[in-house]
């Protein structure tokens, strides 16, 4: 499933992902090796597909907005996995089986590298080509700079921080999946949506409604799979939430109640999608799989 | 000098800045204190102070985007004395005689503050009200995120890092002030001016170069106080620099070439003005404080 959107997906991702570090002047070569790396190890590719399937929902969304909306968000996302994986922070050496960026390089390099890979993203953004309105451009950095920063991604994980070794209710775990994780996934929707001109804002309401139900179903399943599967498997070492006293879904609703609270976000997101005249067949596949994934 | 420019800009600064934290909602109070605490502790304000002298050229400047440009460039700087002063960077645990954010909160905290001040900016840019045309916020946040990533101050940060213990030409050591602590400088000067709709092209050039030259300055003059002022004065370890065997100007060019180039600098920022027909006044004292300060 996610390999058929891989293929489909995958190489613009990879040429918007090399367009953006071809900007990089050869001012300071291990930095942009460093960006380079952590900008490999994203994995998936999960929100720049997210951007591509819903920027295609309508036949005419801007080319060059679209790119680099899903080249910014990458960026976004591999500057939080390198700066996660920090010695004070999760302390992970390895991501998806390799060394993670501060590792391969060091710790000054690491910080330096999410630092200017988040940078990117913005100049990505403000300065795409392409014929959407500046309006519009802005919009996308706003979209952006709200899911990424305080009150979205970077606010989450402080909140996953503070409550690590606490018991925590299941709206408070809610809360920080919700800014820690879903926020992003939240954006990439939209910002695709937003590549569009026509797009309207019910339209762009039924998306984020879709979007923030499958970002948590995304982190429940994380959750499952973190004591079900392999360390093989996940490419990362298994049972490491437990390990580090984190809250899971498991923990708090056991397995079943867990898969249960997976399989109702996958209904919620299929509902939010009904209600659109596009064709969001990929949409629904991609709820699906979020649930019915495996690694 | 800059004690009137404090009190002349000082409260408009402090308030920008409290509304910029004001739109920070109670989501995880312990980043936003670390946020909070990593913004008082920019010091002098020199980069929103340029932006709002350079603002006040044409007298009709865009309040809202200025108190956004200003409180936008002071997020950057925070965020990147914060990461600077970690132990994996500079390993400071006072700054300007209080704890560091890392000392204060902890090495996460200080991480994901820096991390989320970034975004603040951008975000901040990006929301500006207003009545300045959407273009020209665009072209705000570019010129924010060209001076402050890869192609600017991180950049300018790797290539010290990389430079450290080494021999190093006076040309290389231009290179790495210039993005280090350059493009930031030069970025306040012309955003404060990209505030004011009627603002030329030849005037933006004339006040980048006149940026650039008293950006470089700046730098000459911290390298030229790292060895001759006091620790008490400078609230921070003196003879750092030395002790971190990094390059210096006084190291390159002796105390009387670095005074040299300092005051040569300074001329050449004020022949960068002399086209303007705007009162500069401002910006030359500006320009004159930079090689007199003594801390």
């Amino acid at each position: 499933m996610i390999s058929q959107w891989q293929q489909q997906y995958g190489e613009r991702i990879d040429a918007a992902l090399q367009q953006a570090l071809a900007r990089l002047a050869p001012l300071s070569p291990g930095l942009r090796d460093a960006m380079e790396y952590g900008l490999t190890q994203g994995g998936k590719r999960v929100r720049p597909m997210l951007v591509y399937v819903t920027a295609g929902l309508t036949g005419n969304a801007d080319s060059a907005a679209t790119d680099a909306a899903a080249a910014a968000i990458e960026c976004i996302h591999a500057y939080s996995l390198i700066h996660d994986d920090l010695p004070a922070m999760d302390d992970d050496d390895l991501r998806r089986g390799r060394p993670t960026v501060h590792k391969a390089f060091d710790e000054a390099t690491a910080i330096l590298a999410g630092d200017a890979l988040q940078t990117l993203a913005f100049e990505l953004l403000s300065d795409a080509a392409g014929s959407l309105p500046a309006e519009r451009k802005l919009q996308l950095v706003r979209e952006l700079a709200f899911a990424s920063g305080y009150g979205g991604m970077c606010g989450g994980q402080a909140l996953d921080i503070y409550h690590e070794g606490r018991q925590v209710e299941a709206a408070t775990l809610e809360t920080i999946h919700r800014h820690k994780t879903g926020a992003l996934i939240r954006a990439a929707v939209r910002m695709g949506a937003l590549c569009s001109p026509t797009i309207q804002t019910t339209e762009l309401a039924a998306l984020s409604r879709y979007a923030e139900a499958i970002g948590l179903a995304f982190q429940v399943q994380d959750d499952i799979l973190d004591i079900t599967a392999s360390t093989e498997t996940l490419g990362k070492t298994q049972g490491k939430d437990l390990e580090q006293q984190k809250s899971t879904y498991p923990a708090l609703l056991g397995l079943h109640g867990a898969r249960e609270l997976a399989d109702r976000l996958h209904q919620d997101a299929l509902a939010a999608l009904s209600g659109l005249s596009y064709n969001t067949d990929t949409l629904e596949a991609f709820a699906h799989y979020i649930v019915q994934r495996e690694y």
